[in-house]
């Protein structure tokens, strides 16, 4: 690529939308951000990893649920935040990581509510990746190797994602309107969806 | 194109959907199916055209509305949809319809809940098409005309349309998992998603 493009995906739970990105920011030869963003948000803020993959995008909104998981109290070391919940601390924290990833130059960034994070941002194209119900239970049985439960754990992820979605842009979680693109990776093939968001790439740095 | 593939373009009002759909369908050298789809039900029905101009697209449900539009006396000459509601015998034409266009050969049908008519169909790319509310507005005004109540009239048509589909085909409008693919025709300009809509069909026909 020859511009700048902060690419950021949403995707429903076993649609391949992470494989897609991982992929394309290899062919692309720029930084994916995923699961990283968690550790450097972990390693800038002092609290612990593990509290953070245990909170990572649910959308708590409940003093009561942090101050259950005793996650409140590690907040305290941390001001001008310290009154917040943990889940809003982390989100403030991985929002400013995502900016300051965006400034540095082209990247992809999966989940995290990148697209409305960088609302601001001029060179972003938002992506969702979603497919029929079907397609991603058996993807989930094949890839992640779950054997039982497997339309149980799309659903509950789906569910999260999108409340977590809703709950930090107040918008609708898979609503076409809030994306650049939206691609049925079921259709059109985890590695058609490479090509088409490498086409419209090259597009929009012409 | 080498293979058969059939277009359904859903799209918000003044996104360009149908600008985007017609010029695709030209430079496929494919037919484009619109407000034709109106005139060929009309003359299979023996209605007169000014009346599905009139009801084109609205889901009325409502008996009361159609005998004060005087169109439910009309239906009383077919058998056996004389008792339906007119709208609802628009949708059952047209539907028809679409489904024999879709049986010919590849070609574009821009609304008309295509994507929902043709659910079973294998050679189908359901397309939706969206853009900023202030992008359609300016171009309801530039490529319409309309000098003022540009911004009422793509709510109330948008409203329209949205309701008739989730009264027809029971989903949402808009939301993205409807769809193969939903495009920013704001974002990538209506030539970068004739681009777009090209490319796709070759990756499906491959």
């Amino acid at each position: 690529m020859s511009g700048k493009t902060i690419i950021t995906i949403g995707r429903e739970y076993g649609s391949g939308g992470r494989e897609i990105g991982e992929q394309l920011a290899k062919e692309l030869n720029i930084p994916f951000y995923d699961k990283e963003l968690i550790a450097l948000a972990a390693k800038k803020s002092g609290m612990s990893e593990e509290i953070f993959s245990d909170i990572d995008e649910k959308a708590t909104n409940s003093l009561l649920y942090s101050l259950a998981t005793g996650a409140y109290a590690l907040g305290s070391r941390m001001s001008p935040m310290s009154d917040m919940p943990i889940t809003d601390k982390l989100f403030i924290l991985q929002s400013n990581l995502i900016k300051e990833m965006a400034q540095e130059g082209s990247c992809v960034i999966v989940g995290r509510c990148g697209d409305y994070v960088l609302r601001e941002c001029p060179h972003v194209l938002n992506v969702f990746v979603h497919a029929p119900l079907e397609y991603r239970v058996q993807r989930v049985k094949e890839v992640y190797g779950v054997e039982s439960g497997a339309q149980e754990a799309v659903r509950k992820t789906d569910k999260r994602r999108a409340s977590y979605y809703s709950y930090y842009s107040s918008k609708k979680w898979g609503q076409a309107s809030n994306y650049h693109l939206s691609l049925d990776s079921a259709k059109l093939g985890l590695s058609g969806c490479i090509q088409l968001l490498k086409t419209t790439i090259d597009l929009l740095e012409k």
